[in-house]
C-alpha cells in the first residue's frame, strides 16, 4: 500500500470516529451515525477529487465505506464509556487532520500541481470533511472556533511539505514532516492554548493632537 | 421515457414542492421560492452526477429546471390553502424520497458500480437535496431529526434493490420494490412512530461489587 | 485579458473582501480570514466549473488564490477603519454579485449551453459563494434575507443577457448590460427598499356568505 492510500485510509477511520461522536451528541440512530461518519470521513477527499476531475477514492475502493461504517457502529455501542465525548472528539479530530492534510498534499503532488494549489488541496482535504460534519449537525464548526489554531495548522503543515519538496526532499518524507507539524500545532493549541491574534474591532485611531 | 428519467422527473417535481414549502416558511419572494425549489429538487442528483463524473441531468434536460420553477410558483400562490404546511412538507418529502432513492440506485446500476457504491448513490440522491434545503434555510435537517427513520429508509430501500438484483430480478422491478420499501418505512415513521433506538449516553457501568 | 477572466478576477477580489468582513464579525485569526475569503471568492465559480466538467479556474490560475489572500489580509489589518462593517459588506457583496453573474453567464455562453442553463450558471456563480460564506459562518444568508432583492437581481441580470444575445447583440456588450442590471436592482433594494411581494400565509378564504 502506497503512502497516500494509507493516509487516506487512516484519515477515513479517524474522521469517521469524530463524525460518529458528533452524531452521538445529536442522539441519532445507528444509520444516522453511519451517515454522519461517512460524510465526515469522505467529504474532504471527495471534494478534493471532484475539483481535480478525479473519481472519488471510495468509488474505486468501497472498503473505505466499510471502514467508516464500522467506526460509526463502534462509537454507537461504545461511546458511553468515554469520560468526555467532546474531548475525545477534539483529539481524534486533531489526529485525523494530521493525516488528512498530507493525504491531500500527496495527491496534489502526484498530479503535478503548482504550490498554491497544493496548499489548497491540503487544506480542503483536511478541513472540509469536518466542516461538513459540523454544518450538517449544527455544531459551531471546529474550523472556525475562536482562539484556536485549526486551518492554520493545515496551512502550515502543507506549507512545510511544499518547502521541503522544493528543497529536494523526497515527497514521502516531506509528508511525514507535514503530518508532524499539523499534529504538534493542533495539540499545542488544544493543550497549551497556542493561538494567533484574532481580529478585534478597534475604535478608530484617535487623531494625534498637536499641542498648541 | 425510461424508468430512471421518469423517477428523476417525479422526484424533481415533488422535491421542488417541498423546497417551495420551506421557502414559504422563510417568507421569501417568488424568485427565492424558485431558488430553494431548484436547489432541493436538483441538489441530490447533481451531487450524484458530479461524483460519478457525469454531466448533471438538468444540463442536458433543462425541462427539469422548468418543472422545478413551475412547482415553486404553484406553491407561492397556493400554499395558503393548505391546512398544515409542515405536514404537507413531511409527506411530500417522504414521497420524493421514495422516488429519488431508486433514481439514484438506477443510475449506479447503469454505471455498473459495486453494491456499496450503489447504496451510497441511492442515499445521496435521496437525502442530499433535502439536506441542502434545510441547511440553507436554517431548518433542523429532516435527515437528522431525532426519533424518526429517514436515512434508514433510504438505506434499506437501496439495500432491497441491491439484494433483489443480486437474486436475478430485473432492475426495473427491483427499483419499484425499492420505492415501495422507502415509502412504507417513511410513512410508518411519520404516521405510526416507527423508529430505531437512538444513542443515549449511559452512565459508565457501575463496577461489579464483590461481596467480601 | 478577455472579458470573462477579468470579471472572474474582479469578482474574486470583491467577494474575498466580503468573506473577510464576515470573518471579522466571527473574530477569526488571519488564516481564518484567508480561508473564508477564498471560500467566498472561489466557491460559486468552482461549483459552476465542477458542474460543467471544467477544471476550476483557480487551479490553472493560482493568481486568483493570491488575490483572495491579499484581500483577506487587507481586511484583517484595515477593517477597524470602517464605520460600519455590515454596510460595507452589503455594498461590496452587491458589487461582487454584479460582476460574478456576468462571469457565470459568459462561461455558459462560451460552452454553448441553452438559455435555461445559462440562467442557472449566472445565478450559481453569483449567489453560491456568498451562500457558502454565510452558511459556514452561521450568518443569515444574504441570499435569503427577507424583503430584499438578491437572487432576483442575479436572475434578471442573467435574463437580460440571454435576451440581448438572442436579439443579436455581441456577448461582451450583453454582459455589460447584465452587470448593470444586477447592480442597479441590488442597489435599489439596499438603498431604496425595492422588493417583490413576499409569501405570507393568508387565512383560508372566508366562505362567501349568502344573505338569506
Amino acid at each position: 500500500m502506497g503512502l497516500v492510500p494509507f493516509l487516506d485510509l487512516a484519515s477515513v477511520a479517524v474522521f469517521a470516529l469524530t463524525g460518529a461522536l458528533v452524531a452521538s451528541r445529536a442522539q441519532l440512530d445507528v444509520v444516522g451515525f453511519i451517515f454522519v461518519a461517512a460524510l465526515t470521513a469522505l467529504g474532504g477527499g471527495t471534494l478534493r477529487d471532484v475539483m481535480l476531475g478525479r473519481e472519488p477514492v471510495w468509488i474505486g475502493q468501497p472498503l473505505l465505506l466499510l471502514v467508516a461504517a464500522v467506526a460509526a457502529v463502534v462509537v454507537f455501542f461504545g461511546a458511553h464509556r468515554l469520560e468526555s465525548r467532546y474531548k475525545a472528539l477534539e483529539w481524534l479530530d486533531a489526529f485525523a487532520l494530521a493525516v488528512a492534510v498530507p493525504a491531500g498534499v500527496g495527491v496534489a503532488f502526484a498530479e503535478g500541481l503548482g504550490w498554491p494549489v497544493v496548499l489548497v488541496m491540503g487544506m480542503v482535504t483536511g478541513c472540509m470533511g469536518g466542516l461538513m460534519r459540523d454544518v450538517v449537525c449544527n455544531e459551531v464548526p471546529l474550523v472556525l472556533k475562536q482562539g484556536e489554531l485549526y486551518v492554520t495548522c493545515a496551512f502550515l503543515g502543507a506549507l512545510v511539505a511544499v518547502v521541503l519538496v522544493a528543497l529536494g526532499m523526497p515527497a514521502g518524507v516531506a509528508l511525514a514532516f507535514c503530518a508532524g507539524v499539523v499534529m504538534v500545532l493542533r495539540a499545542g493549541s488544544l493543550a497549551l492554548g497556542w493561538r494567533l491574534p484574532v481580529y478585534r474591532a478597534r475604535a478608530p485611531r484617535a487623531e494625534t493632537r498637536k499641542r498648541d
